[in-house]
């Protein structure tokens, strides 16, 4: 699992700070979160190979969070893309993609897909063999998810020599890796605990931002691998959070250790700051394992 | 009257290749033409000082031109601004914008208005004391407008020693500046050019991008200080200019020549050219007085 930050500024793009936008590489797909203005630019210098994207998840519709959705949809019908593209974003988001594709006589040279969310309730919005993507209802200005994505359970892990030894037919290796036991060609029953491992852990990543201080999420992302929390604002300026909707470096490591997270990664600084060490210190006061995202920062989590 | 190139690309903006937008300052206006994405990251790193910006002209709806107007929009809202902002461009562009902010459940701080324009004819969009804006009809993919930008004839300038001598009240002055013929302290008539010397030249710039060849331009933009014109190609890749409805910089240059401009700056360049020298080589050949626009690169016409 692997997390690449395009961009984890709040507010308006600068010269050297870029809007909400990340790539996650889960399990061999390669997902974009957010896709603030200049995206497109941030893929191509940090060298994504951004045709891979095949499911784009928008948080809400503030500008720093999706005003560079439309360049890359339009980009993507310039580089010839036929393969499907899938959009999961608040409902209006449709209308606003393809009122643009219209104003420009264009349309895109593959199929693009928009999935409206107006839950309220946490959902599950895309699953396939081996990850699964959840909402994570947030509190904001506006209607936002955050999104939990998650690896399935692992095939345990297969000790060749065992099988062999215990004469077991290789046709039979998928039942093992999946904790099934199986009959030897002795005709003996192998439990599969004598010739398989635990799987490696499954791992899973938690997206939140942007939201309020919100302890409601907590069950939902229990024992996350890694949280990534907005921390728009430090302590000294809480008061700000009640009506921008945003939270603080220690609210961000408040839920990450009520909800035992193995790491958190901060983000969504405001510019007001200078230096952004202030948040992973504020943040360490709670909780012990804590990261600070910075536009180009690569995270492997394996 | 100066120009700075913030982008002058096609196609998808790049790590180092911006899509169109410049900023012309004339008479002390400061205009923004066309507004690709990364334009307000753009006119932060070339310094300029675009609160003070008041009227934005967009040529058309592709999104190499307008789709970081939404974003610059939103980022005078962030700064505080409460100077109204014109936006002139083709129809459909307030829809847009509007549902954008919507979507965000945001409005501006300051008045926003929208000149949508969808006439064939040229028209005058813009004029005050000093500048007139009138419209290029361009032909293009899309509904396409150039701007021509003209200064109004200046002031004629005063010869004070002359004016002492000939014993003309201070309170003329601005009648002669005007041209008038005056009547002095001494009852005598005193015709104006004994006084006043020829004003400074009124200049003018012409922007045309995106379009074919298009000769029907020639008569508005006549002996045009300054040209701007897109070549997208060179003449070795002239047959795409019909299905793309873009021109050659030899086309550029020779409606340069039959409009007599003082100056043709060539930009729009298709990013498959790996060296844009070879625009100016090829401009040249038909029109003497060639320059490159270039990303950041700022053109003083004084």
């Amino acid at each position: 699992m692997k997390l690449t930050i395009l961009g984890c500024y709040a507010a308006t793009p600068r010269s050297l700070t870029n809007p909400t936008s990340q790539v996650l590489t889960i399990n061999n797909h390669m997902f974009l979160i957010d896709c603030g203005e200049g995206t497109q630019v941030q893929l191509r210098k940090n060298k994504v190979k951004f045709a891979k994207i095949e499911h784009i998840f928008i948080s809400h519709l503030h500008g720093d969070h999706f005003y560079g959705l439309i360049g890359l949809i339009s980009t993507f019908m310039l580089l010839g893309r036929e393969k499907p593209l899938h959009v999961y974003g608040p409902k209006g988001i449709k209308e606003v993609i393809l009122l643009q594709l219209k104003l420009s006589n264009a349309w895109t040279s593959y199929p693009l897909y928009f999935h409206e969310l107006e839950s309220e309730q946490s959902e599950v919005i895309f699953e396939d063999d081996s990850v699964t993507v959840e909402t994570i209802p947030l509190i904001h200005r506006v209607y936002t998810n955050g999104f939990l994505f998650k690896e399935k359970p692992k095939d345990r892990k297969l000790v060749i020599e065992k099988a062999h030894e215990y004469q077991i037919d290789v046709t039979l290796f998928k039942s093992l890796k999946k904790g099934k036991d199986v009959v030897a060609e002795t005709g003996e029953i192998i439990p599969n605990k004598w010739v398989t491992e635990e799987p490696e852990a499954s791992k899973s990543y938690a997206f939140c931002s942007d939201t309020l201080y919100n302890e409601a999420i907590v069950p939902q992302i229990k024992n996350v691998t890694v949280l990534y929390h907005e921390s728009t604002f430090l302590e000294q300026q809480k008061s700000l959070t009640d009506h921008t909707k945003h939270s603080t470096a220690k609210q961000a490591a408040t839920i990450a250790k009520q909800a035992n997270a193995e790491q958190l990664v901060l983000g969504h600084y405001s510019t007001r700051y200078k230096d952004i060490s202030v948040f992973k210190e504020e943040a360490l006061e709670v909780f012990p394992n804590v990261s600070l995202a910075e536009d180009g920062k690569s995270f492997d989590f394996d």
